[in-house]
């Protein structure tokens, strides 16, 4: 193949990868054109593995000269198929670009490669004696180059915010092929626009990142996790209004429904936590200094137990008891994709409105779908919530996905009404496409586009890709 | 005046100033068009004050159709001629529009108006039991949509981030007319370019800002100010390198050298705080919730101290000893006003290489003007000084103006040198544009101007500022 010969040469023999060369097998190789929405066929040739932001210019700028598209990828832990190579594209890997560049001990700033694996980064941080707030289950594989151009949420996001809030500076490799060097290794920069913010979230559209410099903090001393049955969902969202008003630092507000736990409990073998059996559950997580807080913790307690907003609950006393906690609501994802075929949908609704905005869904679905069973889960704390709808038993594969495509619109136009978001966490990609204006307006997805052009002028980025 | 009368016709009699009326004297007319750089003067003949989102529309509307050009202003308190209308311009003044609009209890977002006053979101945000941390010495004067177009800083940021970190949504009118409603009342919106990023910190070249949604917080408690006279330029380094390694959160951490306190002790009829005479000083400030917190202060001073860090230093012991602390770093900027003709630079430096800037600068200086003074003070913490250069008695104003001139872009090659900004806070406006090439690559620059031609492609909007 031309294009194979050409590219290694440019960047080198061992770099490239063609899908005919046996060097990887078919599935391994196809691989790296895929993320977890497992719904797109991958089907590309090459698949290169710079080492360096040179490297990635040299392809992009080959890609413009001759027509070619490509397709940037990382840890492909994405839901959303905003790194999926399903038409020839050129495959840039990152993988190969994982390390560290700088550190800086008065900025508590460190500068790594795109590639570097997430957990890797949360390692290198604590070396040095900080932290990486950001933190989500696909972090042993996702790389931090994809957590930016994704914005990557997680557990965290309602004391430390998304990714944008830590990343201080960046290098790209524009569409056009120009290298930029964003910010360098400063925290103060009023010079005009602040490009980098375009490409945290952008999904590949606008250039390859291949480095990244992160803020880091100090890790939390200690924590105290509580889960709580709770008896309506009003009652979940006076509990948090109710952390509000106390000082102690909030690192997480989850919540997840009683049918999400039994599936938890059915798949990892667990024990129910109450003898109760609450319709709702909240897990809290506290940072804990000291004594005195371990105090303000117990009237909170006490406080939203006399409101009568909870139906039972429990403060874990060790760490084993807290990954229990923790495996109640992280296990939940996993639980119901392997005993149950699930639509996913990871969406964000003001938490004023979520009441109203659930009851109208539940509707919907009873009218048309009756059989169809929601599992409702998710960063409540944030608005965000995980909508799973459970495939019925009597439903195709195929019927179930035919439903599923009739149902979504119909709930985005609930999600718009009621003032969210269509993807909270998870990003558009290709498979929210052409939903994208229920959440952003005609004006706002033109002014993207241009924005687009303006980046990448042949359009090679990641083509067909979210807006 | 034709323009006069369509606009009045448009928008309301009320709502349109003509300079030649007679309704408001000269000054205060043309005081709409300047800000605090007094080096431009203003020359323009309308002034409107919208009360709407669709009044700005419509005075777009109309300039784009009758070739006129706008300049959006704010509190006016800008120090970059951000907000300068000298060429005829239609000036729109946001003062109307400041009130509350929504307060989301459960995210604990408030919109308001962009005309609202600094000072007064503090207190709106205070009255329903938050905090809004974006605190600096104009917040008497300036509107919170000018600190969104600026992305303004101040004493907090080192703990609370720039105004960016704050900012949840927007509602702009762009250049071309069209309003825009970046995010609603959510918190978490994965769905493309997040463009209200372009508008924090874009000084009115894309759009006028005419609602902003501000994330509150909970406010410290309580907190210490230490003040400490250092011995050395490296000692405040590792002063701040050892705030890292306690869990005190450090509110403020702000520095200024002996030639900066004596100004202030002159002006304002101060005593000196030590007997001992430091050549630097720095001011901290902790958030402190419990008695155990004092404790962990009082062990870092005995580590600074054990590290021979300190030459001196005082813990504020009443809320007067907290006030005078704090008069002594910001009675700076008007002592040094008021005793001196100053040329100012807010700069910012990567912490690790100031030391080395610092006497490269201070060589520049002594080589070519050996009479000029430095007053160095500002938010070391950030990397973010405050360069003020004092002109020398036996200097006419000219003279100075036009040697500080030819400093400038020596000393903007240096921070290019040591990987610094060459505006921290305060912006370009009119008055860096020449040299912003300094802080961003041609290909940025560029970038920026097919970016601004996207939101306003008449080029109405602020027109020969920033870039």
């Amino acid at each position: 193949m031309q294009i194979g010969n050409d590219l290694k040469l440019l960047i080198g023999n061992s770099k490239v990868i063609l899908r005919n060369e046996g060097i990887l097998d078919e599935n391994t190789f196809l691989s790296y054109g895929t993320d977890r929405t497992k719904i797109f066929s991958p089907d590309f040739q090459v698949l290169c593995f710079p080492t360096s932001t040179e490297d990635v210019q040299k392809i992009i700028e080959y890609a413009n000269k001759n027509n070619y598209c490509v397709v940037p990828t990382g840890g492909r832990t994405g839901y959303a198929g905003g790194a999926i190579a399903k038409n020839g594209e050129i495959v840039i890997s990152l993988s190969k670009m994982d390390k560290v560049i700088d550190f800086d001990p008065f900025f508590s700033t460190l500068t790594v490669e795109a590639g570097m694996i997430t957990k890797n980064l949360h390692k290198e941080a604590e070396d040095r004696g900080f932290y990486f707030p950001v933190d989500f289950a696909a972090t042993g594989s996702s790389h931090i180059g994809g957590n930016v151009a994704t914005n990557a949420g997680g557990v965290r996001v309602v004391h430390y915010g998304l990714t944008r809030n830590w990343i201080s500076g960046l290098k790209v490799v524009t569409g056009k092929g120009e290298i930029l060097e964003f910010n360098g290794n400063i925290l103060k920069n009023n010079t005009g626009l602040d490009l980098k913010q375009l490409f945290i979230g952008s999904e590949g559209t606008l250039g390859v990142i291949t480095e990244v410099t992160v803020r880091l903090t100090q890790k939390p001393t200690e924590s105290s996790v509580i889960l709580l049955g709770v008896p309506t969902f009003d009652a979940i969202l006076d509990i948090f209004k109710t952390t509000h008003s106390i000082q102690l630092p909030l690192l997480a507000f989850e919540f997840f429904t009683d049918r999400c736990i039994s599936k938890v409990i059915e798949h990892l073998d667990l024990n129910l936590p109450f003898s109760s059996k609450p319709e709702f559950y909240t897990l809290l997580e506290f940072e804990i200094k000291r004594e005195d807080d371990e105090n303000e913790l117990l009237e909170f307690i006490e406080k939203i137990t006399e409101l009568e907003l909870i139906e039972d609950g429990s403060i874990a006393q060790n760490s084993n008891q807290k990954v229990t906690f923790w495996k109640y609501r992280e296990g939940i994802s996993e639980s119901l994709s392997i005993l149950h075929s699930v639509h996913k949908n990871d969406i964000s609704i003001p938490l004023r409105n979520m009441k109203e905005f659930l009851q109208k869904m539940e509707t919907l679905l009873n009218e048309n779908y009756p059989l169809f069973e929601i599992a409702l889960f998710g960063h409540i704390g944030d608005g965000n919530i995980h909508l799973n709808i459970l495939k019925p038993k009597d439903f195709s594969e195929d019927e179930f996905h035919r439903a599923c495509k009739i149902v979504d619109p119909q709930m985005f136009q609930l999600i718009r009404k009621y003032g969210g978001s269509i993807s909270a966490e998870h990003g558009i990609g290709l498979l929210k496409k052409e939903f994208l204006h229920f959440s952003r307006s005609e004006n706002e997805i033109e002014l993207m586009q241009k924005i687009k052009k303006t980046f990448d002028p042949n359009l090679i980025l990641n083509p067909g890709k979210v807006f």
